[in-house]
């Protein structure tokens, strides 16, 4: 490991550690080094307050001239309330600029390094460049695109089933790995299932851990199905939205909306359109949702190219069936070429449990 | 880590490293200290050869009185080619025994252990007993139950699947997995499929490594639908065993026979039956099974609880659809509670794949 990278990692860990209080801002963390010695550290706390790197520039003081700035995302060239970054770190009198990633947004990646260049300070970029990326996927991506990171999970036997083929899924996984889920629903803004998944098992879909937030309740319902006693219509944990079609049933819509719950009547003929879903979604700032779908809608989302994580909880466990469904159904692909490859995979213990990540790769063939 | 283990473990490597060459006997090693210093190794290099002990205390020598010695295994007390082991150890004058595991086979298991507390030597039993037991897993089965060690062994997608629906399964998993399996044919004495990946594949089921040894090829097949033209039938690469039903074509099995096929016939309706074929199996000292059947085979096998070990390849891939296929298939358990589970689990990364090991525990309950 390089002295960069050491202090790279050392500006990373601060940033995660205010992971779920920058809201809507992104987790940056920044340090300072002069004659090999720290001399700042700063993370950004809370949007409306410093920039990381101010903080750290303000640690350091006097101390700061001459030094060598790391900072885990491009400094700002905007006028904020603390004024651009880029220009107080060219005013303290920093030499030397280590960046892991640049700013995601087009709009105004790049100008940041430009100002410091400019005054002649000496950049590099890339340095821990994954993690940071990492850090930030959800950021990154509704940045650019005005639509919700999509985290899809699911808690699956070994042999690939959500549940016996008599409808039996009490418990797949164990306590551990639900503990973790309810980490993940505290992470995102909302949650999504389908009108079948409320009908079997009438969950909460709440974030049940100490100070954590509700994710907003995402049903879809082509037909407005959902019973009008489901916990989600009638609990006020936190809200629900219902995405339907034109097919629904008026005088069933206003009853639902009379309880307090937002319906939405998107395109789709006989299913709802999930890139219709995404996108209101979008523009609703709903920056992540997590989908805990069953097979059918979890298959329409990955057949839309929506996903961009995949969350699985693989319990060490056989159960087998022909008929007992598995958490990708639809109709799949037709031959292995098409396959969707997962990059970024790794696999830890939790519980008795193996949690897995990964991130699809789409091609531009087949859709 | 203790003294204790670090020994234990050198003596297991040494014992490891004898895996494929001491067959029908168990890998064993072993390794004298006195005074804190290694004074002697050995391991067991070959069946109608010196045990592990014999060659450790030979290069002790003199050095051996005194001191310790650590085995993975309990010494032997039987008369053979070497005389009983714990009698050696008596002799040199060993003041302390260590040893990983007690004998697995239960009309001598202790004896050894006596011998060397009647003579007031120190026996501390159970250092590494885990890994002990695991390195022998085979020998340990057969020794005591005269049937073969079965491992179960698939490569899957993530969403369980072993093909797309239009039965598409090139490839599933990587070059390097597949590699894996190579060497898993290798250490097995006989695999086994059904007939119909027979038909639909027309596989070798050889091992493909350099000096590899070709597994028995046992194929399932209640009416003898085999085709005559089969790989297995005519590439004399290694013996095929054909089991069938009653209900088998007498002129074909002619035919097939004529091949210099062996043909059994075991109990069965309509399918051959697992638990008859173990029990010849084992009659014929065949004493490892790798099962890489289609989902029917691998669920009629494990419902039977014979499969003693599952090993899974899983690829970091997506391919849906409700009617591809799992591994495993069948009518599969009712309720989460019967779930068969699997102990001593692990996940290693082979390749982009990821490889699972697991030991299913059965219940008395439910069969």
């Amino acid at each position: 490991m390089t002295n960069h990278e050491f202090y790279m990692d050392l500006a990373l860990k601060n940033a995660q550690a205010m992971k779920g209080q920058t809201d809507p801002n992104p987790l940056v963390g920044s340090v300072i080094v002069n004659d090999n010695l720290v001399v700042g550290i700063g993370a950004h706390l809370k949007a409306g307050e410093p920039h990381a790197e101010i903080h750290a520039l303000r640690m350091a003081g006097e101390k700061a001239k001459g030094g060598t700035i790391y900072v885990t995302l491009e400094p700002c060239s905007h006028y904020g309330r603390t004024g651009p970054c880029a220009v107080a770190i060219v005013e303290a009198g920093i030499k030397k600029v280590v960046i892991a990633t640049l700013d995601p947004n087009p709009v105004v990646s790049g100008n940041g390094v430009k100002i410091l260049k400019d005054a002649g300070i000496e950049v590099i970029i890339g340095v821990r460049q994954e993690e940071s990326q990492k850090m930030n996927e959800v950021f990154n991506k509704f940045i650019v695109e005005k639509k919700p990171f999509i985290t899809l999970k699911s808690g699956i036997t070994l042999d690939g089933k959500i549940a016996t083929h008599s409808s039996d899924s009490k418990w797949i996984t164990s306590e551990e790995a639900r503990k973790d889920v309810h980490q993940l629903r505290n992470e995102n803004m909302a949650i999504l299932v389908g009108v079948n998944t409320v009908i079997k098992d009438n969950p909460e879909l709440t974030s049940r851990i100490p100070n954590g937030r509700n994710p907003i309740r995402v049903i879809l319902d082509s037909t407005l199905k959902i019973p009008l006693g489901s916990k989600v219509l009638t609990d006020k944990l936190a809200e629900t939205w219902i995405f339907t079609t034109e097919h629904h049933d008026k005088e069933r819509r206003k009853k639902i909306e009379d309880l307090g719950i937002t319906v939405f009547q998107t395109n789709g003929l006989r299913f709802v359109d999930p890139q219709g879903v995404v996108q209101l979604l979008g523009e609703k700032l709903v920056s992540s949702l997590l989908i805990e779908g069953g097979g059918s809608i979890n298959a329409s989302f990955l057949e839309n190219k929506l996903i961009d994580k995949v969350i699985l909880y693989l319990a060490p466990k056989l159960i087998g069936g022909q008929l007992a469904p598995t958490f990708l159904e639809g109709t799949g692909i037709d031959k292995m070429r098409d396959a969707v490859e997962l990059s970024g995979t790794s696999f830890i213990k939790i519980g008795k449990d193996f949690k897995f990540i990964g991130y699809p790769i789409y091609t531009n063939e087949g859709s």
